[in-house]
């Protein structure tokens, strides 16, 4: 029987990434998507269509209204404009409270169901937005929460999460992603979520810099 | 100003007497109660007549439709019958699968959004059912994931779980309830959810255990 992975997939470039890895070790693919109200809602159409490529056996979508309502994010909130690139060491409007924690939970209750050992996440801290539930202590300390937290980590030491991105810059993901064939025109990213994206927030400003540095050209279509 | 806490409240017994802990450290009361599609969904009604006994500010309820549709538990599954006590060292089928770290992860989510410092949550490592998320040493690793996943957490060392009762007995729950004058009387333990408490599953024959030890009578019904 083949191993199994739970993977947090999102829609855009680095969960995409992370779902050619996962397939790459060999590991049966169990997609998880968020539907936290994010703005870029379109998102969740991208997720499907990427699981669809990987003729995944089940790719689960779990509504998450609560993080909706509480708002305080640009990400969520109608009230709060997504910003323009900054690039400072601040925590950005765009942060939205506990979401790679509630994402890692809840992919442990799947993960512990379905059986899987791993549950891979595409968290960088190299080219990212800091946020402070991306760097590599986040995950290595919540890895260990986890163990402590399931009856399949308590009785036989599995469940464990899997960064394979943490330490890649945007421009080695997308080269390691090329070499996976990682079908990049299906994924998206602008935090703005319109039908063509704006080139301009943190997430775009990274995800072009990243294709220019590899010297590719990113078949996503721009405003 | 008065600090503020969020305090994990499901109607049982030992969330009541985290109310009324953090009511005595001098908190301001944030209950988050969750829907998980629970047979003892009573306990809903339980917890709003607690929160109202506390006169809180906002007491939310969050459903969480997906702990229910992935079943595997007999907390949530019709098909899994609840079992009777029986006391051995399993990790037994009542057991949801990371319970306590979805619950910690979203009320983590609350806290930092209301700016609260505490997160009470009322496990205990002594009379308990054997999950492993009960443990101290989950509590005290997924605090320190906390404070390294949140902007809170990150910039200020603020947002801590508090375990009040994580090495008291029952029977000094109860004792420490009765002192802070906490309202048993609205309180709900029993896993299969009837009008009145079965007094056979785990939950009961703990509950019922404690009050005999403590020399006090359980103001509840049971059948």
């Amino acid at each position: 029987m083949k191993k199994k992975a739970v993977i947090i997939l999102s829609g855009g470039l680095d969960s995409a990434t992370c779902m050619g890895v996962a397939q790459q070790v060999g590991y049966e693919l169990y997609p998880l998507t968020f539907d936290y109200g994010q703005k870029h809602q379109h998102e969740i159409v991208h997720a499907k269509r990427i699981a669809q490529h990987y003729q995944v056996a089940e790719h689960r979508v779990v509504k998450l209204d609560f993080l909706n309502q509480l708002g305080g994010s640009a990400l969520t909130d109608p009230s709060i404009e997504v910003p323009d690139y900054a690039g400072d060491d601040e925590v950005p409007v765009t942060y939205v409270p506990a979401r790679n924690l509630i994402f890692l939970s809840l992919a442990t209750a799947y993960a512990e169901t379905v059986g899987a050992e791993k549950i891979f996440i595409g968290v960088s801290s190299v080219d990212y937005s800091g946020y402070p539930d991306c760097r590599p202590e986040f995950i290595a300390s919540m890895s260990e929460t986890i163990r402590l937290a399931t009856k399949l980590g308590a009785e036989q030491g599995m469940l464990q999460i899997e960064a394979p991105l943490s330490h890649l810059s945007k421009e080695d993901t997308i080269r390691l992603g090329m070499e996976l064939a990682v079908p990049y025109e299906l994924t998206t990213s602008c935090y703005r979520g319109g039908d063509k994206a704006c080139g301009t927030c943190d997430s775009c400003e990274l995800r072009l810099k990243g294709f220019a540095e590899a010297g590719l050209v990113d078949p996503i279509p721009y405003v």
